[in-house]
């Protein structure tokens, strides 16, 4: 979100509209939530990878156009395209490989791109040559494809929504009813698809990544500025994948009781 | 490049500083170039994938950067990296997958950004990044990789460079010997990855792509500006490819004789 901001600051004024108040362990409800005046369009990341927190609403911005960074996000659950200005969504995650960005779009709002807007990066240039401006990248858009035939074939986005609160709340609950790991995250905000916890004991992290990664369990470790573990759960993720994590930790929690 | 042009001058005052003179079957040569004083920097495409003309020299530009797309033509055969300020090349051809830019730039060019390029243009940020500003595309810098591992060990690019030479004087010299197939490019600018060629019959390109591809000789049709016909012979292709190419070109010419 920094990021964001610091880029959007080269290019316009930039109003926050609302803040989750130094650390990410919440998200601020509309009620708080200040737009200014006459904005072009509101900005925001419905789901923050790093400490695991995501909107559990899409925020109200009344006739300001609302742009949604979905990378972390996109295909995780169903949701009211009609709501937004522009979504774009890095493939990484839930779409396929990286190297490959989904822009969805409103009419209304291609066609006003900046004068100096390199003409790749152009809305209206990519729509009228039917995203082929310039080569593709084939072989992402190709794994993608797959990617949304098997959303398709498995129940689609309700599905995929299902799937992944059952998974989320499998692991909450777990790290909720232990003693050794915690989630500081507000019940109403906590991330679908970044799970994070913490151990109570201090330095037992090395040991847990190490026994872990021997379970054939991966990936564990936080983000490096936060520390900690974190288990990202996206659409590949079965529930078993999941079940496999919890069964660890909780042996990893009787052997260090 | 009338492309690049139209780019290059929403950006700065362009100044073409030689053409081939309306049809693409040559290349100015060194005499002809007019540079403009005091130029930012000098742009050329090496290779026209076209009509199928390169460069069989490196301009000379003195003090003036060279920046050149070699997105056609990198790795085709070595190259004084030296003697270019800039290097950039899709990586489709000749690299990997698309999706994929390498861009090679000399450190003294790093930094001098305008001001309202977007980060992910900026070649600063990304090589302060070691070119992982954002996530980048994986599954291309793997397979970029194995090409690369594979043009080692295949006798690095003199190695491609001998391949590549024989490969298109081996077909060149089958389309001068028959009476029905032509080339009108001049000879010290015809490509080695884009061969074109066009049928001296009219009427025949229809059954000449029909068969070839019935013989598993595909993608031979020409680019659809100009008709006729292409064959790329990039890298992938090895001389057997060729080789099959014209048995069936002669085949071909002696049923329609």
């Amino acid at each position: 979100m920094v990021s964001a901001i610091a880029e959007a600051q080269r290019y316009c004024k930039v109003h926050v509209a609302g803040d989750a108040g130094g650390e990410y362990t919440r998200v601020p409800p509309q009620t708080e939530l200040r737009f200014s005046a006459g904005a072009a369009y509101a900005h925001y990341t419905p789901n923050e990878t790093i400490s695991g927190v995501e909107f559990g609403y899409v925020p109200e911005t009344r006739s300001v156009p609302l742009v949604a960074d979905m990378s972390s996000s996109i295909l995780s659950r169903p949701i009211d395209v009609s709501k937004f200005g522009l979504i774009y969504a890095g493939a990484q995650k839930n779409i396929g490989p990286s190297g490959l960005v989904v822009v969805i779009v409103r009419d209304d709002l291609i066609g006003h791109a900046r004068t100096e807007t390199p003409l790749v990066f152009d809305y209206k240039a990519a729509a009228d040559a039917s995203s082929m401006l310039n080569t593709p990248p084939t072989f992402a858009w190709y794994m993608a494809g797959l990617v949304f035939k098997w959303l398709k074939r498995t129940g689609g986005l309700a599905g995929a929504g299902e799937r992944n609160r059952v998974k989320a709340e499998t692991l909450y609950a777990a790290i909720d009813a232990s003693s050794l790991y915690k989630n500081p995250i507000a019940r109403d905000a906590r991330s679908w698809m970044n799970v994070t916890f913490t151990l109570n004991k201090p330095g037992l992290d090395a040991a847990f990544l190490a026994q872990a990664a021997h379970a054939g369990l991966h990936g564990l470790k936080g983000h490096r500025v936060l520390g900690g573990m974190r288990a990202s759960i996206y659409n590949a993720m079965p529930l078993a994948g999941v079940e496999a994590l919890i069964a660890f930790m909780r042996e990893f929690e009787r052997q260090h009781a």
